[in-house]
Formats: structure tokens, sequence, C-alpha cells
């Protein structure tokens, strides 16, 4: 990942708005590892890897310790992936976590927080440490074995850890939808 | 299937418009089989299993034989599968074959085709014979070594068979989103 | 598949025992469609692929009108597949329908019916007609719609057909173990 | 898992012979996590889930950090799952691992190493901390990002740890062959 997008800030989602939940706050995560689903409604990818896998970690962690989080960064299409659609979408694909609608931005294909942390297209997997800091990014299909041992390390990682290395990170090389529009 | 449904006249389409073909009456092409699958974009089910078999049945046969058309019969969220949304949908999914779109009927949820064959929700499978007569619905998932040996006795069947009887149902018991609007 | 064994002469098997069943001829089985699994009980494809689809293919159709059988054909690693460990096997896979043990001749690693037939590995999905002769082998992993459709056609044969042509071939590319001894 | 296992010394392997490696003791991999699939040849959820897991381990972590072993603990059909056989198998799999064969005991069906760690059956997974300690013991499927994080907290844990918790167990519910001779 782009060393640029590993910030000495805090992460932050740059929202318009919130589906399955009230507005959330990165910052009021802190001292759990945060996983946020970048993913669009009408990407192939998303619906038959990314979400599944969201929805397995959302089953598998004590909400305590992970906590599972959508964004829907539209980039193509915008008319036809509004809000009300989205809203028949998660309740379709039963989605239980929390959606964040990334903002849009006038005149612009790619919205706010997509643009911030420099996302490649759909899906992309961002991981949280404890502390509230971006991890990895990663695009395309995941490791389930080596996203679980990552978490897992993590997880075990005391929070206001001062030294954060990037580790190696858990994107394969297979990705589903650039932002130049090309589905693989 | 309700024996009301076999019925004496050839199968029709009512449908509105159609995507990734000019029009196409189910009387042209006598003399092929035809596989319909009646789906709606937003239905997991039919992303998951019906789609995905519709594509093979397309890839597998030749189109001298085996037709197969898409019926987008939208009988709930109607805002947010319109025809523009359809259009993306087939586009990012890569569906190739003829797509219809079920006709709706003012003040009524339930478009015109559904009605008439009395389909029970989503996916569909309706399979129509080289006559052009209705042979089987199979709502739900279908078993692919039963759907191929169904699809072969069809194809042995010389064209303007005089006797059509109702051959064993290839559809199974689990099925996907109801009329009832119950997604399985 | 070769010329030389689409003989003129119906299918015969030569083998030296049978488990699941008592002795079986082909010829007693005239007016059904037999399907034939050729596998090995060490070869991975056979166990992955093979043996689950002659299952399915068991489960599906009514006897009257398919039957399937299997047949133990070793030509590698002989000590080790013998029939105490190939009993073994059928308990513990819960394989049903009857299995025959291909002949072996001293001296000679490939045996009797292998041989005749010219079977290039396993798995191998030998298909015969009702009326007793050989009409495909499929080397390999076998596309389930192309298998039912090849099995539709055939059941719709009457019986005692007189012209007999080859159908085209539902054998696929990707192949397991071969009589080289390469699994793939 | 049963408190007794949790032993206060560290874990030791009891068997006869290796394939794919000289002898291996698991004091020598002490400061790596060491994951053990214990397996017979012939069990149907030790090929279809088990061994593939395992293999899959083996090649996602780093072999500074992960050790994967198999142990054949053959506790039924004695006569068709000896060394030969399970050379063949391992060869034909492309079992890479080292795999070590649990001490029969002359008189009793279970093996020494199975009985001294009471396992119910197979597949069972083992799982020895960096320290050498068995943490704990998986019969049956095992979910792949649960396991994932669990290793990633064990490697985590800085070697010559002092409590030795048990984890939540990574263990499901559904088992395959238990020691009284059902497989599910």
């Amino acid at each position: 990942m782009p060393e640029s997008t590993l910030s000495t800030d805090p992460f932050t989602l740059d929202v318009s708005s919130w589906l399955n939940s009230a507005p959330i706050s990165i910052e009021s995560l802190r001292g759990r590892v945060v996983v946020i689903e970048a993913f669009q409604m009408l990407c192939p990818g998303c619906i038959s890897h990314g979400l599944p896998l969201a929805q397995r970690i959302h089953r598998t962690f004590d909400r305590d310790e992970v906590v599972v989080l959508g964004l829907h960064t539209v980039f193509e299409h915008h008319a036809v992936m509004g809000c009300d659609a989205l809203e028949v979408f998660l309740s379709e694909y039963r989605i239980e976590f929390p959606v964040a609608i990334d903002r849009p931005i006038p005149g612009q294909a790619i919205p706010a927080t997509m643009q911030r942390y420099g996302l490649r297209g759909t899906p992309s997997m961002l991981i949280i440490d404890r502390d509230g800091y971006l991890r990895d990014i990663a695009f395309g299909t995941v490791d389930e074995l080596a996203l679980g041992a990552y978490l897992g390390r993590l997880l075990a990682e005391p929070a206001a850890e001062l030294v954060r290395a990037p580790a190696e990170s858990v994107a394969s090389d297979s990705a589903f939808c650039d932002i130049g529009g090309n589905c693989t």
C-alpha cells in the first residue's frame, strides 16, 4: 500500500449518511480493531466475495474486539446506486452491520473517503488498528487464513502502540472493479 | 405445476421492452427449446443460482437447439429496479443473452407475464418445447443433471409432437423470493 | 473417442469380482442406459469429481432408466489397492452402487476391460445405450448439464435403434490420473 | 478441550516412523507455532477438509513462524492403512509436509499419541504454542477465519510465556470419523 496512505493521523470517514445505524466515528471505536468493507451494490466481486467475507468476520469475532462497517463507495453508475436502492439491497442481502455512504463530491466520480485513502476500486477492505490507524488496504479477493492471522496479531497488540510498522498486506492479486471501470 | 398453466395455447411473452436484443417472439423460435429465466436484479438467489445456471445453459448448448432468454419480472421494490438500473446490472454481470422486461400493470405489483403463468417468485425457470408450448416451471434452485436430462429429452422430441404430457418437474423444494416477499 | 472402441459388438465387462452386488452382465440391463464410472480408490480426481458425480446420477435417475456401476481399474500401485482396501473404501465413502473389479492380467499393469476399451486413465465415464452399445468415454471432469442432456437424448431413443452415430463427447479437457502415471 | 490434556508438560509425539522427513521432535521446533493434522488416509472428512486446510496453512505461513506436521492416527481398518499405502497416498495427494505414523500399541485399536491426548477421531487439529505446549485440539471442521486469528494471537505471544490460558477453541460442532466408528 502506498506509504502516503499510512498517515501519521488516525483514520477518519468522510460520509454523507448511515444505514443500519446512527452515525459512528472511528474514534469512538478506539480499543477495537475495525474492518471496513468498501463496496458498490452492483459490483459482482463485492457480492460474491467481499460482502460475504465481511459478514463472516462480523459473525466470527466478538464485537468488543472486531467491528465491521460497510462503506458504499460509488464511483460509477451513480444514478442507479442511490440511497433508496442501497436500502433495498441491504435488506435483500440481510447485511446487518452499519453501512456508511461515502460523501459524493460534486462534479467528480470518486467520493471523498475513497479519494483520501487512494482506494483502487471495489471491493477493498480497510483494516484499522486498536489505536485508530489504518494498517492495510486489501483490494480484490482476500485469503481468509491470512486475514484471520493478521486480525489475530492486531488484537494481540496493546492499544496505544507507539511503533506501527506496515505488516505484509493480506491483499491478493486478483481484483474486481477498478477505478478505470474494468471488472475482472 | 398447476394444470391451468399448461395451456392448450402456445406460450407468449407480454413484455414492455428488450435489452441485449431487438424484440423476439417465442413463435419465431419454433423448432428450438427455449429456456426463460425469470429474475429480479436485486434477488440474491437469482444472482447466486438462477442467472449463473442460465449462462451455463447459454454456453453449453448450440443456439440452434436451445435458446436462453431472461425475463425481468419485478414484483417488489419497483422504484429501484427500473430499466436504467437493469441495463447497468446486465453490463456488470456480463449477461449476454436477450432480456425482456415483463410488462408492468398499472396499480398492481405483479407484471403481466408473471401473472398469466402464475409464477410463484424469482428465480423461476420456464421451459418451452420445440413447438412453443410451456412444459415446466421450476421455482428456486434447479438440479443441473436433471435439467440437462429434461432438455435432452425435449431436444429428442420431433417438433409438432401431438401428445404433450407434463414430465416430472425439475424444480426443487428450496425457493428464493416468493410473491409474499419472503426470500429464503 | 477412437472409432475402434465404438465396436459393432455390444459392450461387455471382463471383471474378476463384484462388491455391493452379485455379478451383473451388461446384457441383463438391456433397455436401460448404463453409466460405468472407472476409478481407482487412491486417485484424487476420482474422489473429488468422478465418484460424487456417479453418486448424483445414481440418486437422480429412476433405476429403470439409468443404472450406475463402478469399475475399479487399478493400473498403478496394485499392492495397496486390493479388494480388502476397496471394500473399506466403499464403506467409508458410502458408495451404494455395484462395483466390479477389472480383471488383472498377469505381468501387465493395465487390467482387461481398461485395455479392451482403450481407457486413458481415471476417472473415466463410459456411457452405454439402451441396446448395450458403448456410446461415449469421458476422461477427466464431466460437465453436468451436458452429461444430463446426453443421457436425456439416449433415454429418448427407442431401444433396438439401428443407426448409432457417435454423439459429441461429454468429456472435458482436464484429466486426472493418466496411464503414464501423471495426475493433474 | 478436557483440562487433563492441557498438561503442564510440553507436548510430545510418540510415533513409529516418518514420511517426507527425517524424525522431528516438537522440542526442536521451539519458538514456532506447530499445527499437527491428525488424519487417516481413508477418512472422507480428512480428504475433503482436514488435509486441504493443513496444506493451505503450510503454504500461507512462513516456515519460521508456523510448522505443519501430519500425524497418521489409524484407529480402524489397520490392515489397509499401512505404511506402504500411506506412502502412495501422500504421493498421489501431493502432501509435502512431514507426516509421522502414530505408534501402534499391540492389542489395542487406538495408537499411542492419540490415546495420550484423548483425540476423539479424525480429522483432529492440534495446535502447539511457541513454547511447545498443546493449546487446542479441534475435532472436525475448522473455521478458517477463527483459526487464522488463533494462530495470529499465538504468533504474537512472546516465547517463554508464563501464563497459558486455554483460548476459545476453534473446533466446530460437526465432526467426521469418531472413535466409535461413526463418520458424519
